[in-house]
């Protein structure tokens, strides 16, 4: 592509993408704009414009081909494969993350994780040993692995977000509520609830 | 106030209170908005503006006060008191949840905690027992709370938020994978982690 798509953009297509795969697990076929946007709450209108950036996809009338649209989306996201991920924080959302079904579907497979508690080191986690930190930077260099999430305390969280850029990570999910300092060639995304529910307080 | 300011300003308050309750925490008394800004990935020019919307904050050359600029975003954000918070959902998350320290300082504190398993219903989880949720609607309405986080599977989301929005809740953190429909007049927010890998994988 030519042209830089805005992040924003970029932002809405997984919301898209997720509420399509819904709709292809119930067989449905066909979507408009209109059907699509009350599933996920924005205007038909901006959907197509999204949607326009990247090509022709659906035709006036008929609506949007399910499994065509999917099968793009899933390819402009680059997940139309799967990417191996990295844990770090074997704590109660580190346990949630490594347990959790439904990754694979959506394109990412947790492949290790670590943690510097003595006590929770080679201890099991659904179908995973917890492995000690301090092989961490080496076993994601070897693995090849650019996706990681951090589930460390706020305090540790810059110090791991280092090790995982020197490791070769691209893009980071930080649960920890702290912002991270990275390269601009690294990507962070942030989980932090108490920031969430402050932007609905606002408006009660 | 009298004009409308946009959601997406409101969306950025909170991570400036964040990054300011973290520079109070280390003694800080004044941060200039370059400062405030590389904390948080956001240029100066940006706070300086989304901050203006509300009023005088900073002085040139001086920078924001920060006990003072912490004292008017909790105020905005209506965080200057404790929202009470249900859960709903007693699995990995909703534990993590239920356990977690982090609310309090930022204007929650969670209260009850609901899930529709025999097996769960009358168990301990942090500080709470875990209530059945045929009495929730009852519960919350009786409580007055209005802020609840949903963690149950994607296929019970939906009716769970309905009954939510029956007792009377007005915002709700989802972190079933699934968009949720509710009145106009109750704010939804969304965790889901491989929506937010998503987001990063384009760039990969």
């Amino acid at each position: 592509m030519a042209s830089r798509i805005p992040d924003i953009i970029i932002g809405r297509l997984p919301i898209y993408l997720r509420a399509l795969q819904h709709l292809a697990e119930q067989g449905v076929q066909t979507v408009s704009s209109q059907e699509l946007g009350e599933r996920v709450g924005i205007s038909a209108a901006q959907i197509r414009k999204d949607l326009s950036q990247f090509g022709e996809f659906g035709k006036q009338g008929t609506g949007y081909n399910i499994p065509f649209l999917i099968e793009k989306l899933r390819a402009i996201l680059k997940v139309d494969r799967i990417w191996d991920v990295a844990v770090v924080g074997a704590g109660d959302i580190g346990h949630a993350l490594a347990r959790y079904q439904g990754f694979f579907k959506r394109g990412f497979r947790i492949i290790m994780i670590f943690d510097n508690d003595p006590a929770k080191i080679g201890k099991p986690i659904g179908d995973f040993v917890v492995e000690d930190v301090v092989h961490m930077v080496e076993r994601i260099r070897l693995a090849g692995v650019k996706v990681a999430m951090i589930t460390v305390p706020a305090s540790a969280a810059q110090h791991v977000a280092d090790k995982l850029v020197e490791a070769g990570v691209k893009a980071i999910l930080n649960y920890a509520p702290i912002h991270l300092d990275v390269p601009p060639d690294v990507k962070v995304q942030y989980v932090d609830p108490a920031t969430h529910l402050q932007r609905m307080t606002y408006y009660l």
